[in-house]
């Protein structure tokens, strides 16, 4: 199986003769903000949204994969890209127009601190457009590092907006089901969008993530695009159900009601159109023991929750092997439920 | 306050001259089928279907109000009704036609037993056609009763289907939402109709039931046809939020969160309009504490949830109060969450 390895313990190739940094590992968790920080390097996980049936109101985080940030402080005020590695050079390097960097003016903005100056690398450790919130990672990574380097001025939770309109301008569509995981860790909740309300509930400790991104592109916005503005009410009292199930599950711990209610009747049947050979996949996941299966976030990537990681390897490996009777390339990831979210990796 | 006096302490006026009984107080959790029984008075609990966001997958069942049904074995096989109490002579006195015996017969049908015989009596003790789940507490006061006179051949869950039967008979719709919680207690979803599905959730131990039946009637049957087929999605991913948000709140003993989860942008828009006074009753509710005020099933019921006896007796003068302004008289019930459903009252 061939099994992505996330880029937050490499050290960043590029280098700021201005500094001199040492490696630490620090605890996301940390209280107490590190006084006349220069340099700081931060991570922040992939996420899996919509969760089978929860579509644009759940979402949770996953071990692996995840994007890095790095910000060096600098003289001159504003802020400059300096590299981005992993998008292929894909994504813009103008800081008014990359959405890290965008969503990092605007926490400077709020906080109407203007004299702030920084270099700015992102590492991108999974594919753009790959259904595993890409564009989310990134901008948590980048808003909770800058956060961090200013001494906390802001909590988590209030760094949530900053974070949702930095999906507006990656993706589209100001949507919380990446973002709030990535920036709270774990199983995440958005009640309402207007206001946000957002919350977080418990899950099972054996609850294992089988990530597999084919190798094909969706975009986000066109899978958005397809989906009907109406559903019907029968349609939506089915989800509700499954939603009321699904939370139930994961807080009481009974995995078999988690995997009744890992069920979409109204987003799935459209989307699964864009994603060769899902229905064989799916199938080869759930055959391998699989509580549920469905499309990360709007696809291709394609998600499964299982019981125990043995079971989750296994599935993961099917699903692999399916895709590659259909000649289709795929990354898996088997991975805890990210309980933290963004976390510190260097400061100096 | 009009407080309303369920019948369950009152023995039944009708008298088996054959059958020398006493009075009972026996737990409905009872494991033990008692032996030669040729007699039962059971109850069942009123309930409160939708709980705001949860259209058809949502009940919670309260201590009072509730239905009585009494059964006198007689020597010659079939079921006979032999009075009906409180129901100013509207429900049918054939055994085929009376939903209550039509599902005692099902049962019977389904068990093979063809030589039972039973007078049956119905004490009605909520309004019909009140929103409060009347068709059902008298379904499942007589399956119930019935399957703990034959010793208990069933279990709880499996009488659940022929209950659902009984609300196919008695509103045109095979519902669960009253049902399922008049059966087992608490605070129940239902996942899915196809299979059938239920579940129960814990909730907080100082959660209250208000419950507000004015003096006008909605037909179940016309409540349901105001309904719109399809709904938005957007509104569907706001119900879908709510209903989340009310599973993790109950199960967290998250009042501020239940409150704000009882939200219904799909049902209750509408079906309020078939009771006057609606938005102010709910306001009165509200201002005085109420942590969430919708319809009581399809109607013309209100109720709330509070947090405390003292907080739900007030919101009940409330809304009380504001139907009187109207010049509409009302019944105010006020009862903490019913844990055990259905329970023996006498046997002999």
């Amino acid at each position: 199986m061939a099994k992505a390895q996330s880029g937050f313990c490499l050290m960043s190739q590029a280098f700021s003769p201005s500094l001199f940094f040492t490696t630490l590992c620090l605890s996301a968790s940390l209280a107490l903000p590190l006084k006349n920080m220069n340099y700081i390097k931060a991570f922040a996980p992939a996420t899996v949204a919509n969760v089978a049936c929860g579509f644009d109101i759940f979402g949770f985080a996953v071990d692996e994969p995840g994007d890095v940030v790095e910000i060096y402080r600098r003289d001159e005020p504003g802020l400059i890209i300096t590299d981005i590695t992993g998008d292929e050079g894909r994504l813009p390097r103008d800081p008014a127009r990359n959405a890290v960097t965008v969503v990092m003016l605007r926490l400077l903005d709020h906080l109407k601190i203007s004299d702030f100056g920084g270099e700015v690398i992102l590492h991108k450790n999974m594919p753009l457009g790959s259904g595993m919130g890409s564009s989310a990672a990134s901008a948590v990574a980048g808003v909770f590092a800058l956060n961090e380097l200013l001494g906390q001025p802001l909590t988590r939770q209030q760094l949530l907006p900053f974070a949702v309109e930095g999906e507006r301008i990656a993706c589209g569509s100001a949507h919380a089901d990446n973002v709030g995981p990535a920036l709270m860790g774990g199983f995440v909740v958005i009640r309402s969008y207007q206001p946000l309300d957002v919350f977080r509930i418990p899950v099972p400790g054996d609850l294992y993530c089988t990530l597999v991104n084919p190798d094909i592109e969706v975009n986000t916005k066109d899978a958005r695009f397809i989906l009907r503005n109406e559903v019907s009410l029968k349609n939506a009292i089915s989800q509700m159900g499954n939603v009321a199930g699904l939370i139930a599950g994961l807080m009481q711990e009974d995995y078999d009601l988690i995997s009744r209610s890992m069920v979409d009747v109204i987003v799935e049947p459209i989307r699964a159109i864009l994603i060769p050979e899902f229905n064989e996949v799916k199938q080869a996941a759930i055959a391998q023991g699989a509580l549920g299966c469905s499309i990360s976030g709007a696809g291709p990537s394609m998600f499964t929750l299982s019981k125990g990681r043995e079971t989750a390897e296994r599935v993961g490996q099917a699903m692999q092997q399916k895709f590659a009777e259909a000649e289709i390339d795929s990354k898996v990831y088997v991975s805890a439920i990210n309980r933290d979210g963004p976390r510190i990796l260097a400061t100096a």
